[in-house]
């Protein structure tokens, strides 16, 4: 998505090489009108998937699954949390998801209700790096027995790997898209692969 | 907002006097076409106070937030943060918020760069309970020099008192809006004040 690239390398800013901030406009402050075009995306990627329901996780993730679900007729979305919330007191289905920046491990959760046997799940976050939250997400629908339809990221920094992962993981039946492949940062310079 | 109130008793749950779950539809499994009738009605309440800027907290209040500045025109939404990533290496407007339901106390933040001086700013979020949140992220635009221009909550639970503690704060400029205001939660019951 060439927009997307442009926009990564006018707004965004490299730091070392493993990290681009994109915080300007994704992640901490969202272009709302750009998120539109992200949406307009990923419904043209994955209509002909026909997916039920949205799978995503808090709270980076919320605001491209929100622009994806309005593309695709305006499908529930459902956010894994972080946390488990003292109100959420039904049974969940969940994954321990290992952040490699933070360094630290944390459980997403969902409520079992809300995922059920059979729905058609479109996984959607903004990053896909080593992969730790898509195969969490991944693992809870194999746990309720939901069907992974596709997977759409972003922005995916391939040089760490999550795609090959994700791709093993999804198997034959489902494709994974990211947006704009990041295959190097290097000296503040972003360089994509086409 | 009369199918907000339908939508919170049919779709809600209540436990005992103090919590309203509404994760079907608002804050863990978000209905998208829902969110945009909550959006429009944002819309309507602020218009005419021309926001420049949207202002929420993660997680629950980015859809509301995205929704709002859908019908205002594609708004720019800022989430402040509950944790300080490792990646934002940027001057912060911080304050501390208190969560009742969790007995915690978490570090909103946001970037110095995406809330400046004279930015007018209409803050969403999906509840107003004791105010907490809403008085954290008034003080961070006061840090800012930015204008509060309103505040919009999807539902207010006016027995916890944060109403009346957010309308001294706003004072005279500024207006406070809540789509669904609940006055009482007793034996399963919710009622509303209107």
């Amino acid at each position: 998505m060439l927009s997307l690239e442009e926009k990564i390398v006018h707004d965004g800013l490299a730091l070392g090489t493993q990290i681009v901030k994109v915080d300007s406009f994704l992640n901490h402050q969202i272009d709302v009108a750009f998120l539109h075009e992200i949406g307009q995306e990923f419904g043209r990627l994955f209509a002909d998937k026909h997916p039920t329901k949205i799978l995503t996780m808090e709270s980076s993730g919320i605001g491209c699954a929100i622009a994806a679900a309005q593309a695709l007729g305006d499908l529930p979305v459902l956010f894994a949390k972080k946390t488990v919330p003292s109100t959420m007191v039904e049974d969940i289905w969940y994954a321990d998801v290992k952040s490699f920046t933070k360094g630290t491990v944390s459980r997403a959760v969902v409520a079992r209700k809300f995922l059920t046997a059979g729905e058609r799940v479109l996984i959607i976050d903004d990053f896909l790096a080593h992969g730790e939250a898509g195969m969490g997400m991944i693992e809870i629908c194999r746990q309720a027995g939901a069907v992974v339809v596709g997977m759409g990221a972003v922005i995916e920094k391939e040089f760490q790997g999550g795609g090959a992962r994700i791709r093993e993981a999804l198997g034959d039946g489902a494709e994974l898209h990211s947006l704009a492949v990041i295959s190097q940062i290097r000296d503040g310079v972003i360089s994509f692969r086409h």
